[in-house]
């Protein structure tokens, strides 16, 4: 017998593998942060000895979500403005709320909620671009969870980086700050779009993750607006303008890809880009919906995020993989469109490899990161259990998330966050809001 | 000091009264089934002496949500089969999993599962339409929930009613065995559509809903299909062919109406006829996009229901109004459409009035039936509160809701379900389905 740290036993294991393998009553053995074996609880049991075992009790064991797509301190402002146009919302609202109320102190505090949220409902990693964004670190780093962290770039003042003509170099600084410091951490830089960041700018910003190894992330055509300025100033669209100026490479991360059309989109795929879409957001802002059947038939690695809780106004990814799959099949009039297992791959699989990290998290395979989530099926509204990834996307929510492990270390146990005292930072947020 | 049954206190309680009143440290008084008082708590608690008191801690107040189209039973196949072209999934799967397992014990066990699900998200009220009705309302009476119950009409052989001749005769049947039985069950028929039902059928059973004073239920414009099929056999649209064989009146209760152009809505106000939109479901078999704004812009009632289990895959009424808010804003490319307070009304008082409960339910205001349910907001996720409303179609989920009352009684308290015991359903429903 081989000794390993955990065993995870008795559930329907989704693996998300190439085959998309299901193991009916299954186990998961962990050694250290690795997976160290996947199959038949039989077969599991019969060649590990586990320090500790975690019964799923017939739920299921899935690997943890990847939110490709967040703000994390934007909880701030969850509710604080919805259903207005877009630029009175951003203008009156957001940009200054942001200039008035974020400082090293509010962005630490408003994302460890985040995380709490977060990993509450199954997410284990996320791809964030915010400013002060070494708080969110070290948010990130005391909840325990993984993510890729891209410092915001922009061309005006912005939080924290008065001077916009310092945003690459504030970002570079960030990148070298964190980069090796822990395993789940990955620094990047986050250009906030090809309308708000010069030709230079964006040049730069790609020197440097390239130089550093780390992600480029960007917001592209999320709006028609959006697509009407580049044209003008460039002549090109957004995608093709990004292309041209030698932006888009395999660590490029996409973001929306609302209003892209065949060209844009045969492009991304040669330039073997990553895609976030963020479905609720984009409902809700009414930006449009991207074309993500065509990206998938392009062989697009497409992730899905929640995008900030200013205009979600939540973090659950369930409800964006009920969202996705619904939203395409009514947009198509067709209900065999982005099916169930399609989606949770999104939510998953897909997710991690858009952001880099499919080779390390995103499916139950053995020496991949120790990252899964446990969901506890018998509730009524999991009841009965024919299909459980039929589950996963249309009908469950992120409180049926039981437990939750990150790197082979339990985070959230029976519903309980064991790396944060979540009272504490609900009460630290309310207050910090009642001011704005 | 008057003498009350129940005082809720400490709460921001929304109304949803014709002025969307929200009280921000609000109490609701309870006398017998009745509300007997609505304000600030202050002045709630010098006027009456509760015999008991539930303090809500902060949460959110609101009335019962009420779902105003479902197929309760039909729970029995959630997630049987998904993403499948219209024909094949009704066809191959659900017709033939009715045929073969409807009966009165599994239609009643499905049902009592259906409503602990619904009770525990906060829905008080639904309206139904299925076969086998008689079993669905004993099971609505053991859950003390209050429902429109209508027994199915098709012109074919249908669970229960294996001669078609006799299927208005059964739903009068049915109709007279349940009316005024119990103060919480309105029994009514429903109509499958204008295309499985004959003109003399929908006559008939239109006779017996004004006879009995009962609500007519009805599939309309469902489908692209549907209308073709309608037009070719009678040259008019659905809604035009029900206007002109006399069935639409104010004690209608129109389904779907996603295929509906200027003039059917028109027919539709000028008939007075409730409405009910089905989102999740409509998005997920992909049959459209029904025009909620004109409906309402023509100033009709109009409700939100889940659809049955076998589409939605969930009896969420939380996940019904953010996907309502958000999908009706992306297909208009306007954020402004549909904004939370106006979704948060079709899912209760506008609800209500769609299917003719609208002067007893659906609001709290004083003489009204005391269907009322608590949101615990001490969450991350509902972290922090600037606008209940917000929340509540934005970032809250079923799983928020810590108590709920009906007609005065408390059925859920922290999360528990007080009328049955849901252990037994849960296990019951899953050995019957081992089978399916």
């Amino acid at each position: 017998m081989e000794s390993v740290d955990l065993i995870i036993r008795n559930g329907w294991i989704l693996t998300i593998d190439p085959e998309d393998t299901l193991v009916e009553k299954g186990a998961v053995a962990i050694s250290a942060d690795r997976i160290a074996a996947v199959g038949p609880e039989s077969a599991v049991g019969a060649r590990f000895l586990a320090a500790k075992t975690i019964d799923a009790r017939g739920g299921i064991i899935m690997p943890g979500l990847v939110n490709t797509h967040t703000h994390a301190p934007m909880t701030l402002f969850r509710g604080l403005a919805d259903d207005l146009p877009l630029m009175t919302w951003l203008n009156d609202y957001i940009f200054k709320a942001e200039g008035r109320y974020l400082n090293p102190e509010t962005v630490y505090k408003a994302t460890l909620l985040s995380c709490a949220e977060m990993l509450l409902s199954g997410t284990t990693t996320f791809c964030d671009g915010y400013f002060f964004e070494d708080s969110v670190a070290e948010a990130v780093q005391e909840c325990g969870m993984r993510a890729i962290l891209g410092q915001g770039i922009v061309d005006f003042p912005a939080p924290g980086v008065p001077e916009p003509d310092k945003n690459v170099a504030e970002a570079l600084r960030f990148i070298r700050k964190w980069q090796g410091k822990t395993s789940l951490i990955s620094p990047c830089l986050f250009c906030h779009s090809p309308y708000t960041c010069s030709e230079k700018t964006l040049r730069e910003a790609r020197y440097v993750a390239d130089e550093t190894g780390s992600l480029f992330q960007i917001h592209v055509a999320e709006t028609i607006t959006e697509v009407t300025q580049l044209r003008e100033r460039h002549g090109l669209s957004p995608v093709k303008y990004l292309d041209r100026i030698g932006v888009l490479n395999p660590r490029t991360l996409v973001v929306h890809a609302i209003w892209v059309d065949q060209k844009d989109i045969a492009c991304m795929a040669r330039k073997k880009v990553g895609v976030s879409v963020a479905t609720e957001s984009q409902m809700k802002l009414a930006s449009g919906v991207p074309p993500v059947p065509a990206f998938l038939n392009h062989g697009l690695d497409v992730g899905i995020g929640t995008d900030g809780c200013a205009s979600n106004n939540n973090l659950d990814m369930f409800g964006e993989m009920g969202a996705t799959a619904r939203l395409h099949k009514v947009m198509s009039l067709d209900p065999t469109v982005l099916d169930a297992r399609q989606v949770l791959r999104l939510a998953t699989h897909g997710g991690a490899r858009a952001i880099g990290l499919g080779d390390r998290i995103g499916s139950i395979e053995v020496g991949k990161k120790a990252d899964l989530v446990i969901i506890d099926t018998y509730k009524p509204h999991l009841t009965p259990l024919y299909d459980p990834v039929s589950h996963l996307v249309y009908a469950a929510s992120g409180s049926d998330v039981r437990d939750v492990i990150i790197n082979g270390r339990l985070v959230v146990q029976d519903g309980r966050l064991l790396t944060i005292e979540i009272e504490t930072v609900i009460d630290a947020v309310e207050r910090l809001c009642r001011e704005i």
